[in-house]
């Protein structure tokens, strides 16, 4: 039987970024079927009354080495963005419209171009044209996407998503869930894939 | 030449007690040295104004799950305390007077001694009568280590370990350095291994 682990990214996370890089070749690896559903981590930390993750200068100092050694180990890129944090809602909306237009695997094209424009390339993915121009790049219809982006439904359902990560207990960002376990962070990768593998 | 891995560790920390069980073989396999530094963890929190790690019940339900993957991970007890936080200064001052009566590995020793006492058997390490008990199991003078634990060159030195860590950078624990670079949580023992095998 094939497991199914749930990826609640945000799109603002370089964490989620990294494990958004990987986690594509652990579920082959597993043999395991992967949804991908963007939340948003901020309505989470204030709901919960958590400060940010960064929340001192000398852990923000420090993130900025570990997700350089990350980014090194996984070989991919990882260029701090000029616009940080950022509001992720229009690009989480990107990646659902994306689903709508193109089906599940538009939704994980979708957002790993943005991942990528973001992380990797300093775009501005707050911006509807620019996300509309990502969803092009990857050939999507641009003009579909916009529409699909403004939907009541697509609104729903990431209000949706972010209430069911609260509810099961989401704090953080990337968040996985096997069945009802869960694990936080690129750095549980191994755990997850242990997870599923047996 | 020999690289030396600076290892900031707090007792009541459980992923320090994780990466204190792991960092003799990780120097073993790199031909590195260790040196151990017990801090003041709740005193670097103080300064910073940072909360505690578990700080929302969301994420202390999730920590549990979390440590007890670790434990079976490396092949260690962990049995979460009944004292919990528990005040370590004493515990920290007694792993300082083991050294000042039995040598460096002295200290490693009582340290070690002193987390399998609390992470694995629940047993009270802020009472001196009990650390003085654990300094007897490993062969140390009991009467000795109380003396030296109340001595005022180890509360000196346990203070100036913890002003240290502050001035270096350190906002959790464990922390470890190899020269300048700074390495936070068992997590990343294996960027850690890497640094000194290089």
């Amino acid at each position: 039987m094939t497991q199914t682990i749930e990826f609640f990214f945000e799109l603002s996370s370089p964490y989620s970024y990294l494990a958004a890089t990987q986690i594509h070749a652990l579920a082959e690896r597993a043999g395991a079927s992967v949804v991908w559903r963007p939340f948003l981590l901020g309505a989470i930390f204030k709901a919960q009354g958590a400060s940010l993750p960064a929340s001192n200068p000398q852990k923000a100092a420090y993130m900025l080495q570990d997700l350089g050694r990350w980014s090194r180990h996984y070989g991919v890129p990882l260029n701090f963005p000029s616009r940080f944090p950022i509001n992720a809602v229009k690009g989480h909306r990107a990646a659902l419209a994306a689903r709508r237009v193109g089906g599940e695997g538009a939704l994980e094209s979708m957002a790993l171009a943005t991942y990528e424009a973001y992380w990797a390339h300093d775009r501005d993915i707050a911006d509807p044209e620019v996300l509309a121009d990502i969803a092009q790049e990857i050939g999507l219809d641009r003009d579909a996407i916009l529409t699909q982006m403004s939907a009541q439904e697509v609104k729903d359902e990431l209000r949706d998503h972010t209430d069911a990560a609260l509810e099961r207990g989401v704090f953080g960002a990337p968040s996985f869930f096997v069945g009802e376990q869960m694990f936080w962070g690129n750095d549980r990768l191994d755990f997850l894939e242990q997870a599923v593998s047996t």
